[in-house]
């Protein structure tokens, strides 16, 4: 399996996002793939990315499962259109909305591994569901609401 | 008007968030406080925290959402009990489910300001109700399900 993401392939302008933009140099650099009919990203958070002493904030979920929707969205493009990613046309979602719950604590140490089933792709719009698992333990669910992105959010000056 | 918020006065184990925590120098160290009935908390987002260039990362608006949530639950925890934040026992509420509604796209520069209302507060849940705003424009909603600290989630040493 390859390291690259469906986020490598995000043009440059569209590569700085805090959570999933390899130009970024503070953020996650996210990075999402398939594995077979999921889309899987991991990421182990840092020491301060607490809660609780010992558990993830919950901000920080929240950011995971946001990027990795809209990371999803950008694969499921390429695959509903036949293609590899980096193919024909950019693909490159924002949220419109992002719903998460908290099942249960979640463990600050291991890798967090936030798996994406593609409920529906129509349009310029994409539905992702996702699950957040620390030592397999599924702790927080979410769901993305993810839209292609308009040319009115080119990148500002 | 105080500079102190309801996070001010959660315990030490429970103040190294990294959205709210007083304790933990690397995170946002949020402050809410009442404005009348509304909770309020005001935050100026870093430079690297970019979705595109020029505007907010969804992720730390969620994750400022999420934190007025816990926090404006505890300040209603507080005036439900007809007490000042600090007096009697602590507050300190946990996100159960966090939903955000992005609504257009939130200009990174300005400082950000979430209100929040109080839909319900009742035993231990609390849900409120925020809007995220920039330059007096609302451009994400978001509502938080929160539940009182339980006794199983005390700190790991």
């Amino acid at each position: 399996m390859s390291d690259s993401g469906f986020q490598d392939f995000y043009p440059d302008e569209f590569a700085h996002c805090y959570g999933c933009g390899r130009l970024n140099e503070h953020g996650f650099q996210l990075k999402t793939h398939w594995e077979g009919d999921e889309t899987v990203t991991r990421f182990t958070p840092r020491a301060e990315h607490t809660a609780m002493k010992g558990y993830v904030y919950g901000g920080l979920i929240a950011s995971l499962i946001d990027c990795h929707g809209t990371g999803s969205a950008a694969g499921a493009a390429y695959r509903a259109a036949g293609l590899q990613p980096g193919e024909g046309p950019a693909q490159r979602y924002v949220t419109a909305s992002l719903k998460v719950d908290y099942l249960k604590p979640t463990p600050l140490g291991p890798e967090l591994v936030i798996r994406g089933k593609i409920r529906e792709i129509k349009g310029r719009k994409a539905i992702v569901d996702a699950e957040l698992s620390a030592d397999g333990v599924v702790t927080a669910r979410g769901e993305i609401i993810a839209v292609h992105v308009p040319d009115s959010m080119s990148a500002k000056p």
